[in-house]
């Protein structure tokens, strides 16, 4: 079949990686038969740079007229970059945060996972780790402190800021479902996090979550503390499947948790909405100070490909076989120089994605 | 000389844990003189037993009148305690809120602190830890979303809950200071932690502490975002030395900290206001899994004693011979169960609190 994918190089280490990434569903074209055309989309600096503005109206249509949308990475050196002159409301995250919010993609999925030939890599000793962990945070994307009203005033000589925290019960319930939909295919436990005992967006969402629990008895509920959870992460993170949460919360918890694998340049990650459309970028980011030399580890990148074959492009198999090929480089020893260890080979970054390629 | 100490004893392992500091405070007195009245104060379950409600008026005048308030634990078994059948504005922990407003308690700070003798329950590796860490996170503790408006109402059948998070440039300067003040006297670096790149309050935020860093300029400051901050408390927490932020990331990530060092149980924290006065309690919860026992660990009790008495009674060396005689305890090889280790000599909590006691 034939897929429309926008294609987001992005910044720093971006491009490199999305390259390979290409590379790799190219392979699964030519093996499965598929045919997939590509529109390339400026986003962040890249877009700065041409446009004056991080996002364009243009730039959203061309992602709402694909399938789906891959994306590298945005943003530069937010000490030296020219980029981080301009007010922030036209840097290069403010047209991440303003895609997610016109794509409607409300769903972040966000695996960490520990693969076994990786251990090494984790900062967790060997008996935290026990048994490995694998799970996956469900994260609000187009709610919360992001996109609450905000304003800064002057009163008496006096500033204020204000941010405002703001979910309504049809926001929680969508992403609730979708945490379920996932823990039913997983695990089946869902731990959903909050700050109940303060914020009263919380307590709504422990509600909302209670509720569409319902539909789900075999899905098992636990509501814990985000300050706990922060702990539980360091402390357990076998006990987890499925931890839902609200946006702020979210991207804490996540890059907490994708620091405790160990291995950040694995872990892919998707943006979803209500139908089968989403954005699928590495959960690291655009690491400007290795960008340009061909040393980034492309394999978060594949990895979001490998997702989007499976949620957006319903492509089962060939999300497979991706996932396959990328343990198998693994498993033969191949590494790039961020999860190098002794007596592994070291590849660089278009080597590894002609390695995960072959093996397709 | 004579101080008048406010005690809240709590709920769970609160009273256990504040018998023990309180017969260290004597022993104290006796060896150099001083005088010291304590007075009961009820917070949290025990005043909702008694009065219906977490905190009465008096509680908060007697507080007040002392020189300082030295507090176990609030809270129970949210699942199973009746306290949590009440709102959410009359449970133990609202307690806890409306009495660090009351007495003004903005600047909460917790040391997150790896004891040599207790790197083995450390979660992180050995090549993690390099040579131990050693920070203080400085939290602001009476404004952002704990205390700002919130409401939930429904228009059109719809619930929508609204939290806010406010923060005045007075507000943070007080803090920032607070943090400056406390880096000079340490390894003289401050991270300030927020979330510049999405929120008007944490712009505010940074503009204000690089103003107030300006009167520091031997003290580094470097500002990082809390999703990075998350991340590097797992991967090299040796990097901190004060780590200032907003009321929630700082409940998040001193959470995340004193996990970090794997013995929560040996970790004090104290809240001040602009004077000399402040709360002084363990990082720690109420644990009520393990309430009536004899098994909680007081030294988080006892060295948040120590930190009563360094900051809110200006007795330095008497704060220096209680952490010197828990340091000593641990060097002998006397632990509590939760920091029980082969070959060391288990003891229960008063025993600990007559050890500590016995070598003052
Ligand atoms: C770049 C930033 C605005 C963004 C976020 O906070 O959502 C990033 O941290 C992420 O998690 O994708
Ligand atoms: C009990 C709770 C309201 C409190 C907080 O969130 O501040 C606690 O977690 C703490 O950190 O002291």
């Amino acid at each position: 079949m034939n897929y429309k994918i926008a294609l987001i190089p992005g910044d720093g280490i971006g491009p490199e990686i999305v390259a390979e990434a290409k590379k790799v569903l190219d392979q699964v074209c030519g093996v499965y038969g598929h045919s997939f055309s590509y529109e390339e989309v400026l986003l962040g600096g890249a877009s700065i740079d041409v446009h004056g503005v991080p996002l364009t109206d243009e730039a959203v249509e061309t992602a709402k007229a694909s399938d789906a949308v891959l994306m590298g990475s945005i943003g530069g050196d937010a000490k030296t970059s020219p980029w981080y002159q301009l007010e922030p409301s036209k840097r290069p995250e403010a047209g991440l945060l303003a895609i997610r919010k016109a794509l409607n993609l409300f769903a972040n999925l966000r695996p960490a996972y520990l693969y076994d030939e990786l251990k090494g890599a984790c900062p967790l000793k060997e008996e935290v780790i026990g048994d490995g962990f694998d799970m996956i945070i469900v994260r609000e994307l187009t709610g919360g402190l992001y996109f609450g009203e905000r304003k800064t005033v002057v009163e008496n000589g006096v500033t204020t800021a204000v941010d405002t925290l703001t979910y309504n019960e049809n926001e929680i319930r969508r992403i609730a479902v979708k945490a379920f939909d996932i823990a039913m295919k997983r695990n089946k436990k869902v731990t959903s996090v909050d700050k109940a005992n303060v914020l009263d967006s919380s307590r709504l969402w422990r509600k909302v979550v209670e509720e569409v629990a319902k539909d789900y008895p075999e899905v098992a509920l636990e509501h814990m503390l985000v300050d706990n959870c922060a702990m539980q992460l360091v402390h357990d993170p076998g006990q987890f499947d499925v931890i839902l949460t609200e946006n702020m919360f979210g991207d804490i918890l996540s890059d907490e948790a994708s620091m405790v694998t160990g291995s950040i340049g694995m872990l892919s990650s998707a943006s979803l909405n209500e139908t089968k459309f989403g954005l699928y970028e590495p959960s690291h980011g655009s690491a400007p100070d290795i960008a340009g030399k061909g040393i980034a580890n492309p394999l978060a990148t594949i990895l979001s490909a490998a997702m989007m074959l499976r949620y957006s492009l319903d492509l089962d198999k060939e999300a497979d076989a991706v996932e396959a090929a990328v343990q198998k480089v693994l498993t033969e020893g191949y590494r790039t120089v961020d999860i190098m260890a002794d007596g592994m080979k070291q590849v660089g970054t278009k080597e590894m994605g002609d390695l995960i390629a072959e093996r397709i």
